[in-house]
């Protein structure tokens, strides 16, 4: 019966991918791809995936293949736990035939092919594309295909013609602020090439850090760095790793301010008199470069002479964000520059600096791209604007002849849910209304994760399993945005994302561990439900409601450090709040889950309660426990005032909502997230919507 | 409130550590040490450990010091969260002062000293030690002592006098029937280290695979290993590695017998006519070394000399068990060998095969370690009898003057429960009559992880947590035995390991999501309902109930490999169900316990069955998902006429068992835990231990 259901699907998928109408939750597709394909045709049956499983590369050939040919077979060999050839073949009839017609580009090009044809009969696969972009994509897609079956793993057999709506599809990591360990990074590159993203964009400096060793100016990163740095090969290792998964590497220095760290072991360069240190707070700091200094430029052309040789890519990121200026209007000699240059404000102190910075960067063959302020008249046209301000900057961007990828609305640190993301587009907004040639400028975008609050331990749950919602809006077709099939379909994808290493799901577990102590099972059971419906508070409120000065050396050990930046069961509560009233109430079996659900919240304060008695950590969060607790008890006597079929009292409304108004607000940087489901149940229960008598069962 | 409860337990504790009564569960101790120390006593209050927490070295110092106090800095920082400075300090003002006295052995032998005495009061911490294995230990316990409380991190001032009870703590891992990584090996380093054991037994030969590389006779790993081994240079690093936690590595190349992998490129050192191919299949087979032929020993000396040359330990471990004869039998020549020197049987042949062997050892400067068969009339005293037959055995084996240690009862494989190992003590049975010189020949004792059944996935699944019970029956004082004591400090233990990188909680999960597939939360929550109440079935019989003949190729994707050896949730039933007939049924708050459990597994089924159709790794335990059905029901029906406070009657008890024999019957090689307990609470229904009436509450 499954299996015909699913051919049913299918039908249903086919039917989504093609025509690319809006998916329904009721038309949430059976193939757990993402992000989903250009196009998908189902076919009958499935290809078995059993021990006799095997793949050959044919047509075009290079290591880099071959090495990604046993990598998706050690991953294959994982997820399905068979003892698998862990070698791709030499024969063209192994199971799995890829066919690539030829190299890509030396160096990874933007807006290359990356394009493949999956087939998978009953009988074999076989995969083309025209470069290994392709083909690698095309393996990756193989891999989300193959699932436990009635009668063993198989794939479905099915035609999929794919490749990117966006040319850069990219994640921002920052370890600068807080050093990011290469493992990480590269577990993090290994989930990005699972969904297809293909830029690495490496964050290198800041006011608090300086992380990649500079053999020319060594006391950048002996001085500025804590001894955390990369060295040069470890970079050149890390690149190579990358460019096996498809993802080119852009690194950022971030110029002419957030540069601190750099001033620590070279003050000559700042607009102040120094001397400096290592920034440990976080926020927008005075120091910045002095622009009116040909000693500075005669320094940024040797590092970024030295630094291009390092990163192969085409595109360097100069950063340019956020200049207070403070320095520049302390300082006489800079004033009396720009009186004699005609520079007449801050802003064209800052545009000369980029324009040039911009030239060193072109002669050193690299193409700058650079945050919306380096975007100033006169700048010239082969730059690429990141923008965190929004579509609008980026449209009026491409208008004038640059190109763009779009950041904001994909900062992964302020803690939005998924579908909020999910939900930006490149291409909505003032960027909808531009021409062909226009929109052609709108290169793709990239999720950003600042790293403030991150550290080796939980980045990973602060990029995943969002990011790979993100990495969808990037690839598929502009119609795939139906947020409840992205959901389904996220949950499938974030569990094998672990399989390949990343912790963004196991690490919550192990934190709250340190949280409790040696709590008991229920102890800790009930700590653990109470971490599931918080979330950390959202955008830059964790800085405005921080207990003492966050700093760099803030241990990141607390419940908001724990818990995932997105609560599944406070969203399916939701989800079952809405499906509840859109009955008029009137679903017993829905209601049940409702008070199984608000029953466990009420009791399990008394359980917690405990437990924060012997955890400092633990205490942190009784407030939100007690809250959680008074959220049950209302959630229940909506219940119960609504099943008597009259509305409740306006004195009994008033009085549950003074409460619901203290549980909205934020205790220990947390938010409760069920709260505005158990209104909605108050409101119902306060008004005639769900008052009419209940069925008969 | 809290604090006052842990000094009284404190009190409580020194009691039972320092008159080592048996402790009872209501003694449990509030330290969470594991094992527990020869001698604790508790001071008051408690030494906060926060980011200015700092440690040194003084006294005699060397590399590997400084190495472990980085690894304890960074394991202490992984276990609190904070920043601290991850290098060792030099000033004696430092937060914990470690001072060690001398040297240990340059090899490390046993019986060296490995006593500490930990110092902890509220202004800082001292540890004493003659020796760094002293030191390292001493590091360990005050890693366990530090736990979050009600004011931050700390240890709790205390005063412990430490050293162990046997010289020779094991743990052997086969990585020849299933190869296992370096990294996995490592990891579990990590965690003997973590418990005190300080062998690492490594079972590296036998018919499926021959793991080490010979520089001399290269077809021993060419042919005999599916290029699965060990380079000789990983395998130095190795023992480097597990010289820096303390822990001696014994080679095994087990021999004549369990030799077929080594046939294969070298058939000429066999019994039988050849050729020879890796075994794929598990038993015992009859491939046997020629005990006949000079080439033999030749081969060996050249053999024994190389790999005496790569491990440095004293000990050298030949093997030496399960030989069938099969070869020596059909072997002309042999048995015309065994008549010429008047031979008389294929034991008497094992025995001169054995000192033989022992001599080539001897010559390359070691000391002979083996099963006991080696243990033959006129073999040498200063050989090592390992012993997988028992007590008794090992028993007769020091009254002759040999030096042992048990194995028996401490097979990792065999799936028993952490008590039943932990109830096993070397001295007891007949070893507990022999005089004090014989007791001394006891060494101590190895738990042996046997691989037919594990993979590198779930390995640290089979050792852990049950082996930090033996590792304590091995450490701690021989009164040192309530279970209850033992389980509340191994659940501690146990999430502690996997901050070490071990994986034997976590994995349980992941394979779990494989086998589940797509299922939704719901059916993933109830496909773990049933997990958590089932463990493989036990001893042999796993290779008797096998659906078809196990190989190394078998995939271990089952639900049979994911769940653990032992449930907790079963044993915590069995203890309520205990408890609760205790109390002749009179005790409300368990009754209402007992119920919710038992509603949960009947209703389980129902939700589970629907990804049964989809997974034909999940349709596997259908059976056992309904069997827990059953029990849910029946308990309920037990507990239901348990409250009538009438005897029910004998047809319904001999229904309700009909059902229980059939529960009890292993399927898909899995037994159902709470079984028994289900049948206890029938049989207090049936009888009238339960059916006084209940006080009215």
């Amino acid at each position: 019966m499954a299996q015909n259901a699913r051919l049913r699907c299918l039908g249903i998928l086919i039917l989504c991918v093609s025509l690319y109408p809006v998916m329904t939750t009721a038309q949430q597709p059976a193939l757990n791809l993402m992000p989903l394909p250009a196009n998908v045709q189902s076919g009958a049956g499935s290809l078995k995936v059993d021990s006799t499983f095997s793949m050959a590369f044919t047509g075009y050939n290079e290591p880099r293949l071959e090495r990604a040919g046993e990598r998706f077979l050690r991953q294959l060999a994982r997820q399905t736990g068979l003892s698998l050839a862990l070698k791709p073949s030499k024969s063209a009839k192994a199971t799995f035939v890829i066919q690539t017609d030829h190299a890509s580009k030396e160096i990874q090009e933007v807006g290359e092919d990356e394009s493949y044809i999956l087939d998978v009969s009953t009988a074999s696969a076989r995969l083309r594309a025209s470069t290994p972009l392709g083909a690698m994509h095309g393996l990756q897609t193989f891999l989300q295909l193959v699932d436990v079956s009635p009668d063993g793993f198989s794939a479905p057999a099915v035609t999929i013609q794919d490749k990117p709506r966006f040319p850069w599809r990219g994640l921002m990591m920052d370890s600068a602020r807080h050093f990011i360990p290469l493992e990480v990074i590269r577990r993090n590159l290994d989930g990005m090439e699972a969904v297809k993203m293909n830029v690495f964009h490496w964050h290198l400096s800041e006011n608090q850090g300086f992380r990649a060793e500079s053999k020319k100016f060594p006391k950048l990163h002996e001085s500025g760095s804590d001894a955390l740095y990369y060295t040069q090969d470890e970079i050149r290792e890390l690149i190579a790793y990358a460019r096996d998964r498809g993802i080119r590497v852009v690194p950022e220095f971030d110029m002419p301010g957030h540069s601190t760290a750099w001033f620590v072991g070279h003050p000559e360069l700042a607009s102040g008199k120094g001397p400096y240190e290592i920034e440990r707070r976080w926020g927008i700091f005075d120091p910045a470069m002095d622009p009116t200094s040909e000693k500075v430029y005669k320094f940024l052309d040797d590092f970024i002479g030295e630094m291009a040789r390092i990163f192969p890519d085409h595109y360097f990121h100069i950063g340019g964000d956020e200049v207070n200026g403070k320095e520049w209007d302390a300082n006489p000699k800079i004033q009396a520059y720009m009186k004699a240059h005609e520079i007449k404000n801050n802003q064209a102190l800052q545009a000369y600096f980029s324009g040039r910075v911009q030239k060193l960067v072109t002669k050193h063959g690299k193409t700058v791209v650079g945050w919306d302020e380096v975007l100033v008249e006169g700048v010239p046209k082969d730059i690429v604007i990141q923008s965190w301000r929004g579509q609008a900057s980026l449209a009026q961007a491409a208008k004038q002849g640059y190109r763009g990828i779009l950041s904001n609305g994909y900062y992964l640190d302020l803690g939005w849910p998924a579908a909020r993301h999910y939900a930006v587009d490149p291409m909505s907004g003032d960027a909808a209304n531009l021409s062909t040639e226009e929109k052609q400028r709108i290169l793709g975008g990239e999720s950003c994760m600042w790293a403030e609050y991150v550290s080796p331990e939980n980045v990973d749950s602060r990029i995943w399993p969002r990011n790979a919602a993100i990495a969808e809006r990037l690839w598929s077709p502009q119609e795939v945005r139906d947020p409840a099939s992205m959901y389904a379909r996220l949950d499938f994808v974030s569990a094998r994302l672990e399989w390949l290493g990343l912790t963004h799901r196991t690490v919550s577990r192990y934190m709250l561990q340190r949280l409790a102590g040696s709590a008991s099972s229920a102890e800790f059971a009930a700590l653990r439900t109470l971490a599931d419906v918080v979330e950390p508070v959202k955008d830059y409120t964790r800085e405005q409601t921080a207990p003492a000065e966050p700093t760099s050396a803030t241990p990141m050990n607390r419940v908001v450090d724990a818990v995932p930046l997105e609560s599944d069961v406070g969203r399916r509560f939701g989800e079952l709040v809405d499906q509840f009233v859109a009955s008029a109430c009137h679903d017993p079996a829905t209601e049940a889950r409702l008070r199984a659900q608000l029953t466990a919240w009420r009791d399990n304060d008394a359980i917690l309660q405990p437990l924060a008695e012997r955890s400092f950590l633990v205490k942190e969060v009784a407030a939100n426990s007690r809250d959680l607790s008074a959220l049950g008890t209302m959630g229940l006597a909506a219940l119960d005032a609504i099943a008597k079929a009259q509305p409740a009292s306006d004195l009994w409304k008033a009085q549950q909502l003074t409460i619901i108004e203290q549980a909205k607000k934020p205790k220990a940087q947390l938010l409760l997230i069920p709260v505005p489901a158990v209104q909605k149940l108050i409101e119902a229960a306060a008004t005639g919507a769900c008052s009419a008598p209940k069925p008969q069962a």
